[in-house]
């Protein structure tokens, strides 16, 4: 190296070459990391499937993650009344999240960041979010490299849905408690090139499970077993 | 189960008894989750010491991740410019974060957030930021569960980090290029009670990250080899 060469610059090549890359976690954990975005009406069954998935490739010694309501809702997500306690109300005003078009493209926008950045770290990440907006979907696609984002829509008809109504959502959908209710007072838009179609309606969630691992071998994410 | 019990809550039982736990990852993973939160001035070498830290454990086999800059200023805490094209002006510059005090405590505050939810999967994440105010890593502490933030304070004097000064920085914040800039107008407020403290300015640093290494091993962070 030249005299003129500082300590800093000694040590920044030094960083770029002892950094982990991606491909060399990828390689300790055995497969690909990506994104498996779960999207569908409420009750459809994406956070049983997107469970079941999770313990299936768990047990297979997949490095996973379950990216759902509970636990993005009250961190990274957080409503403004959350935030206002530690951070003021301007702050909560501006970065907390409610229900209004903004907030919820910028919910969906924050968990594919950080779903990227899990696969990123070879990680398989699976999320379960009603995602009922074709634009915010096709943005996290866009963001992603190319092949991370796997789109499975978990399709149910709304009356098989809200007949199981979980949560009883529907319920307060219809009697006007909630407003703009995804498939009530506003649209699920359906994918239209998703990478896998599963009909929670049909079938338990076990067997669709079972065909979302199919998908990730057949795609190379996973080797078979 | 009673007969009154519906399809929908027996599906949520099962969801309830097969999700893969936090205990289950970090029994896998061979070692526990947990946040090393790297903090010190702009060239103090956090960014130095977090990888080649990450390089050691991901040699022992451990699962881990870096959070830093490079990773998170172009996706979850993009610059209001980079959300502008997809998502609008008026979005833009809600969510987008620049350097004004909100938008930093906003982007520790998400930094913290993603850090916890890679604990939550059994990974040993490294975050390298400055993170000059106390409050904001106070926040990031006090919303992990005890024990998964771990203040790592890269210590070195002002005059050796600018000596250093791998981006030039310094050198245009002398010149008034750029504001605010930690450590020549605005404050770094060192860690009171830090989980450890290590000098870049008289060790390299392969000897401070044998130092980490020993740390969460006598913490019980991770299993002695």
């Amino acid at each position: 190296m030249a005299s003129g060469s500082t300590p800093a610059e000694t040590v920044d090549v030094r960083w770029h070459a002892h950094a982990v890359s991606r491909a060399d976690r990828e390689r300790a954990a055995g497969h690909k990391g990506c994104v498996l975005w779960f999207t569908g009406l409420s009750g459809c069954g994406k956070s049983t499937l997107a469970n079941a998935v999770d313990r299936k490739l768990f047990e297979r010694g997949c490095r996973t993650f379950v990216l759902d309501g509970d636990n993005v809702r009250l961190g990274l997500n957080a409503a403004p009344a959350l935030l206002e306690p530690r951070h003021g109300a301007e702050f909560a005003r501006r970065f907390g999240l409610g229900f209004g078009p903004q907030d919820r493209e910028e919910n969906i926008r924050r968990i594919g960041a950080v779903a990227e950045l899990f696969a990123q770290a070879g990680t398989i990440t699976l999320t379960a979010f009603i995602s009922p907006y074709r634009r915010d979907r096709d943005a996290v696609r866009a963001m992603l490299p190319p092949g991370d984002f796997v789109e499975v829509y978990v399709k149910a008809p709304l009356e098989v849905c809200e007949g199981r109504d979980p949560k009883g959502l529907y319920k307060k959908a219809r009697a006007g408690e909630i407003k703009g209710f995804t498939g009530i007072d506003d649209p699920y838009e359906e994918p239209l090139t998703p990478e896998l179609v599963v009909d929670s309606s049909a079938r338990p969630p076990d067997d669709l499970a079972a065909d979302v691992i199919a998908w990730l071998e057949r795609a190379g994410k996973i080797p078979p077993v």
